[in-house]
Formats: structure tokens, sequence, C-alpha cells
């Protein structure tokens, strides 16, 4: 299977480029320093890359800049932040993939329990990935050819725990667990689904 | 009690200023035609009508422009009317209305049961309305004296019966009900709710 890695470069892209390579093809593709450096906030640049790429079985994305900061500091300009990069980022990676994904093919964004779980300083990613929960159940009834759409939605990341202390109450997603959440998505059947691995 | 409608030209935006006028003071705003004209998308313009109004106790905002069309006709521009619109619109009504607002007054956005449930034509709204829905749920735990904040989440609603054929399933909402999905809002002590009216 050839498999779009976005984000392969962060904490969660890396270790999902080295489990998932070891049986498929991996493209990695993020800013800087992967197979296919791509800047999520151009709709060009995703164009691009898809171009190169050519066609594929599944996209995943990791990929999910936002704001995080004190609330004083939110306002129209630092709320883009998610708007530009997590949502709209995500969203035109399928809107512009379609076209591009083999049938039965899938995608599979990166969402986040602060949908529903809410932290202080976090209101940018729980607004982003309230939109891409949204969004993943409506492409889900829209997307042809037996393409699938999922999100993943964990919590804070085994792997990071530098932002522990920005959850309190949170048991840690583990690498393990965040991984079985895509695989679910790519190799399963489901779609228009928000998974809590 | 001075509750401000934003959105109060439109089908919901009139009736909750009929039957919240007969008992408390309106500040009825919209596009154009209202007691103050206001263009959401504009962030000057939303902080130039809360100067004009001054404190106030409520804001219900009943304001959702979103693309509603096929899916084909989906791409990066004609999304951008659900995140400047439903979105960012509302989201901005709240942090540039925060400033303004009395001690324990309330912010109330218009969501719907499309982030859950969705139609054929509307992903658009799905991905809107799952951004207001995370967005209410994180602000809650920010916002300061007392201040609250919740969403109404109708499905099509009766006194819009042009949008039925595309709702296939959907019980409408009566006016009544939605009515009293923005009271429990305004006049409950709730916060953080995403109200299913």
């Amino acid at each position: 299977m050839k498999i779009i890695i976005v984000g392969a470069t962060g904490t969660m892209g890396k270790y999902l480029s080295d489990v998932l390579g070891k049986e498929h093809e991996i493209v990695r593709v993020a800013r800087t320093g992967a197979d296919i450096d791509t800047d999520i906030y151009s709709t060009e640049s995703i164009g691009n890359m898809f171009r190169a790429v050519g066609p594929f079985d599944a996209l995943i994305s990791t990929a999910g800049p936002t704001f995080v900061g004190p609330w004083e500091k939110l306002n129209d300009q630092t709320f883009r932040q998610g708007v530009e990069g997590k949502m709209m980022g995500q969203v035109n990676l399928v809107l512009i993939g379609q076209k591009y994904i083999n049938p039965k093919g899938s995608f599979t964004l990166i969402s986040g329990a602060l949908t529903h779980e809410p932290q202080v300083n976090f209101a940018n990613a729980s607004a982003a990935n309230g939109a891409i929960d949204g969004f993943v159940r409506a492409a889900s009834i829209e997307l042809t050819d037996g393409v699938r759409i999922n999100a993943v939605s964990p919590t804070v990341i085994e792997d990071s725990p530098q932002y522990f202390p920005f959850f309190p109450g949170e048991v840690p997603t583990t690498m393990k667990q965040l991984e079985y959440g895509f695989r679910k998505s790519i190799f399963g059947r489901v779609t228009g689904q928000v998974i809590k691995p």
C-alpha cells in the first residue's frame, strides 16, 4: 500500500512512518526535511505534492498547528493559526487529494480530545478539532469510489511529556494506541468516524 | 436585561427578537436593516457595534453563513464562507464582546445538528458547527467574571420549510423549541453546553 504521511517529521509522524514503513511504501511529507517538502497552508504547495506523488492508497495526517497560549492573547489573528493549519490545511489535503487517491483509498486526519475535553490555553485547538470532526462525518457521505475518511482523536501523547502538565486528568495516549487508531482507519472499513485510540 | 441579537433580520433572529422583546431590551444587529448594521466578517465592524451598544447582559447569535451546495464545488475558496461567517464571525463576537459584557452575562452562539448528523451539500456547515461546539466548551473554562457561553444546536427550522427536502429524516425544530434552547442559555446557569433544543 502506498501511504502518504503528512507531518512525517513530528513526534507522531516519525513513529507512524517507522511502524507502517515496515510493511508499506511511505511517502513522508513535512514542511522541511521530508521526502516531499510541502506547506499545508498553501493549496498550491499541496497540489504540487499530490502531482509529485501520483496515485496513492492512503493519506494520514498528523499535522496540527494551532495557537497555544493564554486566553487573553486569543484574537482574530492568533486564532488563524488553527484555522489555516490544523483545520483548512487538513481540509485542503482532502479536497485536493480526492482527485489523486485510488478507489477504496482512505484519508485519516488528526483531531484531538480537546474537542470535548477542553484545557486552559487550548481553545484554538478545541475549535479546529471540532471542525475536523464535523468535516470528517460530512465528507464521508460525499466522497465517491469507495474512498473513506476518518479522524484519530488522541489526548496528550505519551512521547510528548512536556505537555503532560497542561493536561491534568488526562491519561496519555500511548504511541501504540495512536498507531492502532490509524490502523483501524487505514486497514479497516469504517468511514466518517472519530476514532478515540 | 439588555440582549444583543445578531442576525436579527433572519428567520430565527426575527422570531427571537419578538418573543424576547416582550420582557427585555433588545438591540437588533444584522448586516442591514437592523438597529445597528454590522458586518460580522469584519473585526472592526464588530468592535464598532459593541462600542455603540455599551455594556450588555446577553448576546445571542443566529448568524451562520456557510457554503451550501454540491461537494464538487467545495474548495478552499467556497469553504471560507463558513470559516469567515459562521465560525470566525461568531468567535470574534465573543473574543471582542467579552470586553463589553456585564459580569454574569452570557453568549449564546448558533450551531446545528449537522455537526453530528451530516446531510449532502452541507459539509461546510458541519465543519463550522463543529468548530463552534468545540470553541464554546473551551471558552467556558476561560471566560471570567461569571460570564457564560453556550451554543444552541437545532436541526432544520420549522419556519424554513424550503430546506425540509434537504434534511431527510430530521424532525424539524419548532420555533418554540428553538426559543426555549436560547432561554436555557440566557436565563439558566449552564455554561460550555451545546444545547439541543
